[in-house]
C-alpha cells in the first residue's frame, strides 16, 4: 500500500495528511480509524432533533448570551460556539479534549494517528472560525479541560456532553470540570438538567427474528446454535428505536442531573430502585433506557418569541411538568428519533407477565474499572416470584 | 464486570461458555466480538439470494450430488453440507476453517477467543447435524482444508467463498487446495466459475450528502472540513447499493475464474485493462466492481424441472451467454439485493465527462503483502487528456 502523500499526490487531490506511514496493516487500521472520526461528527450534525435542540436553545437565551463569555466544552466541530458568536457572545472559548485516546489506546493501540486526527480537527475546526470571521470572538484550544488554560470566568458552558444511556464516555465529568473551574456564580449551563428513564418492555418481533428464527432455517432446525444467538444479540445493550407499543409500564427515572449542581463522585455509580405495572399480560423481553435534557428555565413566555406554528413542531409539553418543549432535546420512543435511539438490555429469554403484574428491583451504572469512559449495568428484579439479575457492559 | 459464567448463572441461562475470562477490556472486546459472529452466520442465512441460489443449485444438480461424496469447504452453520445430504449424497465432510485467525490477531490480538468461538460454532454445527439426524452421513471437521484429513476423493466440493470484489478474504484459495487434495476428476464444483465486472459510476448524491454538505451546516461555511470528508467518505472501498442509472457504460470483466481450474498464484495479482465509453454527459465519481457466480454447466433442460412461473421470479437469462438463470447468483445492480451489495471506488473529486468519452486504463487487485486476506486494489486511468491514479485497500 502507498503511503497517504503519494497517494494524494497521484490522484491529485488536497494534500491532508503530510505524514508517512508504513505499510503494516495496524497503521493502515489506524489510518481509515483516524479518518472516520469526522464522519462521526457529521452524523452529529446531520441529527436534526440533537443540533435543533442546541440551536433552540441558543436562540432563546439569546438575551442572557449576548455580551458575554462562552465555553463550549467538546466543540468537535465547532458548530455550537459559532451559534453562540452568531448569538451575540463577546467572547467563545472553543474546547476539544483528547480523552477519547486513553479509551483508543486500550482498544486498538493507535495513540499517536488518533492524537494527530485530534490536532487535524482542531486546525480545521480553527479554520471554520477563520471561514466566518468570528476570529476575533472564539478561541479554539485543543486539550484537556484539566490542562488547558482559560484566563477568565465564563458566564455559559455549553456541550453537548450526552453518551448512551446518558453517562456511557463520562464526557459529563469535564464539563464539571469546567463549571467548577470557569463559570461565574449564577452563570447558565446549557444544557441545565438531564433525566435518564427506564421502562420494561415487550418485543417479540426482535426474539422472533433473532432468537426463533433459528428452530428452522431453510426447514432445518437450527436450534442448537440459539444460545450463541442469544448471547450474540442480548449480552451487551442493543442500541436500536422502539416506540411505546413496546414499552410496558410508565416509565420511571433512574438519574435526575442537575448540571449547576452535580458531582463527580456522584457519576462513578448510580444505583435507583423501580417498581413497574405491567399494563397489558404481555413477555417482558428486557427493559429500555432513554434520557432527554432541558435547556434552562424558560428565560421568557414562549408567546413572545415564537408564533404558534412554529412550537407546534415540536413535541407537546410534558404535561406533568409543563416543561418547554422547545428547550427540551428528548430521545424518548416516538419522538423525531436521534442517534442515540433507545439503549435496551435484553434478557436472553422473555419471562410472561400478567396484567398488573408487579416488576421490582435495583438499576446500578457504574463506571467501568477499567475505563471511567465505559458503563457497566447490573439490573436485579423480581418478579412472579422469581429474582433475576442482567449484567450488560456499554463499551 | 463479571465473568460470563457468573453472569449467565444468575440469570437462569443456558450455559455456553463455562470459561473465564478477566475483568480486561481486551479480554471484554474479545468476548463480545467472539459472540458478534453468529451474527455474521445468521446475516449470510438471511440473504435470501445467495442461500436461494444455493439450495437452486443443489437442486438441480440433485442427480449427480445423489449417491455422490460431497466437501463443504467453510461450512458455518453448515446448511449446504445438510441440503447435500437431504439431496441425497452419501457422504459430506463439513470443514470449518480457522484462517480468520490470523487476520484477526492482527487487528485484536483475541486469538484465544475467537479460536474459541471456532471450537464453540463447530460444536454446534456438529450438534445441529445431529438434532437433522444426519451424523451418518455427515462428518464435520474443524481445521485448515491444508491441515485437515480426509481419506478418500469426493464427487462434489461445494462452497460459499466470495468475498467483496469476489476475491476479499481470499477464501477461494482454500477451495482450491480442497479440490486439489481431493476432488475425482470429471467432479462438480459449485460455484463452477464466477466472474468479477467493473464499470465507471456517477453518484451526485453520494458526493452532495457526503462533501459537499460541509458547504453549508446550519449555513455556517465549514467547507474547511470537506478535505477530511473527502478521505473519510472515499479513501477505503463503499460497499453499497447503487442503479444501473449510476452506471456510465457498458460493464467489462476484470476477472472470470473458472473454479476448475484457477490456481493459486494467478489470484496473488489480477490485473486487466478496461476502456469505457461514457453513455451520457455526467460527472464520473469512480468505479463500481460487482460479481456474479455460475453453479456449473445447466444439467438438464430448464422446462423438466422448473414450470415457468418459477423461471420468472429469477432474473431474465442473459442474452450474451444464454447462461441459465437459476444456476446463477448475481449481485449485480438492479438484482435482488445481496449483502455484498455492490463495491464503489470512489475519486477524491469528481471528473467530468462528455457523452462517448472515453475512459481507459487498468485495475489491478493485488493481496496485501501483510495479510493475503487483504485486498490493495489500484486503479490508473486516462479520460479528458488527463492520467489518474487511485490506490484503495479492502481491509
Amino acid at each position: 500500500m502507498q503511503q497517504p502523500k503519494e497517494r494524494q499526490g497521484i490522484d491529485g487531490e488536497e494534500q491532508v495528511v503530510p505524514m508517512r506511514v508504513t505499510s503494516s496493516i495496524d497503521h493502515d487500521e489506524a489510518y481509515f480509524e483516524s479518518y472516520a472520526r469526522i464522519s462521526v461528527h457529521e452524523q452529529l450534525l446531520k441529527d436534526k432533533a440533537r443540533t435543533d435542540a442546541y440551536l433552540h436553545a441558543i436562540i432563546r437565551h439569546e438575551e442572557f448570551i449576548r455580551d458575554k463569555v462562552v465555553l463550549d466544552v467538546g466543540c468537535g466541530t465547532g458548530i455550537l460556539a459559532i451559534l453562540c458568536a452568531q448569538a451575540g457572545a463577546k467572547r467563545v472559548y472553543a474546547v476539544e479534549a483528547t480523552h477519547d485516546i486513553a479509551h483508543a489506546v486500550n482498544f486498538f493501540k493507535i495513540i499517536v494517528l488518533i492524537a494527530y486526527f485530534v490536532v487535524l480537527l482542531i486546525r480545521q475546526t480553527s479554520k471554520v472560525v477563520e471561514d466566518n470571521n468570528l476570529s476575533n470572538i472564539i478561541t479554539v484550544l485543543q486539550g484537556r479541560i484539566e490542562d488547558v488554560e482559560i484566563k477568565e470566568q465564563v458566564d455559559v458552558i455549553i456541550s453537548e456532553w450526552m453518551g448512551y444511556m446518558l453517562l456511557h464516555k463520562n464526557m459529563l465529568e469535564s464539563v464539571i470540570t469546567a463549571r467548577d473551574r470557569w463559570l461565574k456564580p449564577g452563570g447558565l449551563m446549557l444544557p441545565s438538567k438531564a433525566t435518564l428513564y427506564m421502562a420494561p418492555v415487550t418485543n417479540t418481533k426482535r426474539y422472533e427474528e433473532s432468537i426463533n428464527y433459528w428452530n428452522s432455517v431453510y426447514g432445518i432446525n437450527m436450534s442448537a446454535f440459539k444460545p450463541l444467538a442469544k448471547q450474540s444479540a442480548f449480552l451487551g445493550p442493543c442500541v436500536e428505536t422502539i416506540t411505546f407499543e413496546n414499552v410496558l409500564a410508565r416509565p420511571q427515572v433512574v438519574k435526575c442531573v442537575n448540571c449547576d449542581s452535580v458531582t463527580i463522585p456522584e457519576l462513578r455509580s448510580v444505583t435507583e430502585s423501580f417498581k413497574f405495572n405491567s399494563t397489558v399480560k404481555a413477555p417482558l423481553h428486557g427493559f429500555a433506557f432513554w434520557f432527554d435534557v432541558e435547556f434552562g428555565p424558560s428565560p421568557m413566555p414562549l408567546s413572545i418569541r415564537y408564533p404558534t406554528s412554529s412550537v407546534d413542531d415540536h413535541p407537546p409539553v410534558d404535561s406533568q411538568t409543563r416543561r418547554d418543549p422547545t428547550l427540551l432535546l428528548s430521545t424518548a420512543p416516538n419522538v423525531l428519533p436521534t442517534h442515540w435511539q433507545q439503549t435496551l438490555i435484553y434478557f436472553f429469554d422473555p419471562k410472561d407477565l400478567k396484567q398488573d403484574q408487579l416488576i421490582e428491583g435495583r438499576v446500578t451504572l457504574s463506571q467501568n474499572q477499567a475505563s471511567s469512559r465505559l458503563l457497566d449495568v447490573k439490573i436485579a428484579y423480581d418478579t412472579g416470584g422469581q429474582s433475576h439479575v442482567k449484567y450488560s457492559f456499554l463499551r
